[in-house]
C-alpha cells in the first residue's frame, strides 16, 4: 500500500514537472514569434506541437545558409557567426559577407534543421519517431529519457560545409561559390519541404 | 495471477530475443574482422561492447574520407563510392580519384564515426547516453524503444562536404584542395582520438 502511494506520488510529481516545463516552453515560443526572432518556416510546427497535450517543443532551427567564423583552431566554442540566413541567399549577399573582414578560418555551411520535442513518456516519444520516420526524416532520436520528460532531438541531412577563407586570403572562385550557392539554395528549399512533411505527420500522429 | 504469469512470458520472450540478437551480431562482427572488412579504429571498441552482457554493436563506420558519386540530381539512393579510405589520405590518391571517370556530382566529404549500439533496456541505454556525454559526444540518441531491444545511435560532428565535379568538369583547384586535404586529414584524427574517448567511458559505464 505505501508503495502504491509513493508510486502516485512519484507520478504527481512527475506530471507536474511536465506541465511546468511544457507551459515555460510555450511561453519561451511565443515570446520568440512576437519579437520575430523565430524562424518563419518553423512556427507552424512548434505552435502545432505547443497546442497538445502531451508535447512541447524547446529549441529549433529551420534549416539556413551560414558564414561561420572559427577564430582558432576549430574549437566551436570559439566559433561565431559572421552571416546567417533563414532563407534562399543571393550572391551578392554572400560576397559581401566574405569580402568583410573576419579572422581565422571561415566557413560557408549549409546546415539542416534541428528540432527538439519534449514527450511526458516513452510511448509519446516513440510517436515522435514514428513520425519522424514515415515523413523521411533520417536522423533523430531520443536524447533524454527521465520519468515524465523525454527529449527528442530531430535533424534534416541536406549539409554543405567547407572554408572558402582563412584570415585574409579568400580561397574560392566566384564561379565555384556561384556554383555552390545554387545548389546549396536547393538544399534548403528541400529541407523546407521535409520540414512541412514532417508537420504533416506530427498532425497525424501526435495528439 | 494470469497477468503474472503473462508478464513473465513476456519477459522471458525479450531475454531471448535479445540473446538470440546479440549473438547474431557479435557472428558478424567476427565474421567483419576475419575478413578485414571491419573499420580498423573501431574495432577495439566494438569488441569490448560485444563482450558486454547487457549491449551489442550493430553496423558501425570509423570515420572516413570519400569521394561519392550522384549520377542523377541529389538523390541519395543512387549515389554510390568512387574512393573510400578510413585512414588519412594523400593529395595524390585523391587526385587519381577526382580525375577518373565519373558521372553526375562527385563529392569530397569527411564523414564523422557512426556507431550504432543495442542494449536490453531503458537503464541500459541511458548507461550509453551517459558515457557519450561524458566523452564529448554531442549526437547520439535512442533510434528504436521496443520490449528487450533499445537501439542507440552514436555519431562525431566532425564533417567536410562539398561537390568538386560536375561530369567531365572538375570546380575545384589542386592548391584549394591541397588546403582542404590537410584539414580533412586533421579533422579525422580528431574523429579517432573521439572515438578513443568513447571506448574509455563506454569501459567505464557499461558492463
Amino acid at each position: 500500500m505505501e508503495r502504491t502511494i509513493d508510486l502516485n506520488k512519484k507520478n504527481y510529481i512527475c506530471i507536474e514537472r511536465f506541465a511546468m516545463v511544457k507551459a515555460m516552453h510555450k511561453k519561451s515560443l511565443e515570446k520568440a514569434i512576437a519579437e520575430k526572432k523565430a524562424d518563419l518556416q518553423i512556427i507552424s510546427l512548434c505552435r502545432f506541437v505547443s497546442k497538445t497535450k502531451n508535447f512541447f517543443t524547446s529549441s529549433s532551427c529551420a534549416g539556413r545558409i551560414i558564414l561561420l567564423q572559427l577564430p582558432k583552431g576549430e574549437n566551436k566554442r570559439d566559433a561565431c557567426f559572421h552571416r546567417k540566413w533563414h532563407r534562399i541567399v543571393k550572391e551578392k549577399e554572400l560576397w559581401d559577407g566574405i569580402d568583410a573582414e573576419t579572422k581565422g578560418e571561415l566557413w560557408f555551411k549549409l546546415d539542416p534543421f534541428i528540432f527538439h520535442v519534449g514527450a511526458n513518456s516513452l510511448e509519446n516519444a516513440k510517436k515522435v519517431l514514428t513520425a519522424m520516420t514515415k515523413a523521411g526524416v533520417k536522423r533523430g532520436g531520443i536524447i533524454v529519457a527521465k520519468p515524465g520528460k523525454f527529449l527528442i532531438e530531430l535533424q534534416g541531412s541536406q549539409g554543405i560545409a567547407f572554408p572558402v577563407k582563412k584570415e585574409k586570403k579568400v580561397l574560392v572562385e566566384k564561379g565555384y561559390m556561384r556554383y555552390i550557392l545554387e545548389r546549396a539554395n536547393e538544399k534548403l528549399e528541400k529541407n523546407y519541404t521535409l520540414l512541412k512533411r514532417l508537420e504533416k505527420e506530427f498532425k497525424k500522429e501526435l495528439k
